[in-house]
């Protein structure tokens, strides 16, 4: 029997959900925790490797509980869990999954969202989850460079070095720049953009580079077609720099039909 | 000359807007860190007495700069000011406003939002400034008891006793109770559901007051109609219980045409 956790965070106090030797990552967290609940040690492997400093809504993982827990209800596995959890992590919820279930190859795809405001001074709100951007950026060159996004490209010029990776093409099913927010009293757009992009994978550090290289569009310093014509193979360098952790989030993990959730 | 700031904090840590002698106010914070950039006293008057734990993404304050810093850019006066405050609170604007100005006074009316959620569990980057509450609450019950609010009532039963008000009459313009967040896998509505409400004034506790009675109504155990029995000067016992703090946002204090911002 395999269980499926989706798991939330705030990523300021992690090193990513990758546990690692030298600094404290999501994944040691939630499994000293299960392991404390279910007095034996456990291992729970998430679908997507969150960078340092980046938020989660929706990760998945698995983990295979050991059996003198097997038959726990559910319900009791996740506020357990999360009793014992620091207060910036949580396991929203908890799904038995049919044996062979893993959160990270049987992903179809992710979908990640990444928040940048024009606002002169952000609110203590959000300041913990948005990037502040000059409030001259030109949000519909942006969407307009996104768009040329979606379709199967080779995204190495959006991939951080050192990313194992065995190919460098992903599919890019949906990817926008919307401005949200309220219409200010001059009736300018919302001050806050969101970038929201769902795809089939995404190489080592490629949401960051996307939302580095679509701020240079809107900046006026690279053409929105700049954008389409990185996506054949070109180099790093060729793109922009890689924006800072805290304005992602993972907002959820997808599986095909053929792994739901067996009725509890 | 006065000057009108608006001003977002998290209010957590905070006992309210209102300065007091045993417990530290956001009030107290912004006129220290005031105090030291212009190098003198500063006394900030705020639009609304926040509760503790209450938030503000709008609340307004008005103070007269001393004469040595009148010619100051406001541009320095917000930037300035921020670098000297905690990260939980922050002036988002600063207005040069005609002389007679007074936060308080010239205030047309508020808007409030208070956040509920359904979620078995709260995500960590929502749990700060959202209610959990029961998955089976109706939130259409809700938004028919808060749709008899609008309108101008006595609403002493929703006044904390303490308040110094005058008289209990207040004018409510509007309010709602929608389910926002996506649609869930089984078409339900969105876990998270919003209580906006726009007044010209709020008896001190008013707000959480009738999200508190909203809720029971929500729970079943009061019927919609019962709260527009409650708009004529009940009790405060025979109104709901108080909501917790923490899921309340001041949004924006709205101030006539009369009182705008002077040009630059």
């Amino acid at each position: 029997m395999v269980v499926r956790l989706i798991v939330s965070y705030r990523g300021a106090a992690y090193a990513g959900w990758q546990r690692q030797d030298n600094a404290l990552a999501v994944q040691e967290v939630l499994e000293e925790a299960l392991a404390r609940l279910v007095g034996s040690p456990v291992r729970a492997v998430g679908a997507s490797r969150t960078d340092a400093g980046v938020h989660a809504r929706g990760q998945a993982a698995h983990l295979e509980p050991p059996a003198a827990v097997a038959d726990w209800p559910l319900r009791g596995l996740v506020h357990g869990t999360n009793h014992l959890l620091p207060e910036d992590v949580r396991v929203l919820a908890a799904d038995r999954m049919a044996a062979g279930f893993h959160a990270r190859r049987a992903a179809r795809g992710k979908e990640y969202c990444y928040r940048m405001s024009r606002a002169a001074v952000l609110s203590p709100l959000d300041a913990p989850y948005v990037l502040r951007v000059p409030a001259r950026i030109d949000a519909a060159a942006m969407a307009a460079a996104a768009a040329a996004l979606v379709g199967r490209h080779d995204f190495s010029a959006f991939a951080l070095a050192g990313g194992a990776h065995t190919q460098p093409f992903r599919t890019i099913a949906a990817a926008a720049v919307e401005a949200v927010g309220e219409v200010g009293e001059a009736g300018e757009a919302g001050a806050e953009l969101r970038f929201r992009v769902v795809g089939d994978g995404f190489l080592r550090g490629m949401v960051r580079a996307l939302v580095g290289t679509l701020l240079e569009v809107g900046l006026g310093r690279r053409a929105p077609a700049d954008v389409a014509a990185l996506l054949g193979g070109a180099a790093r360098g060729a793109a922009g720099a890689t924006a800072p952790a805290h304005g992602l989030v993972l907002e959820r993990v997808l599986y095909p039909p053929e792994w739901q959730p067996l009725p509890p």
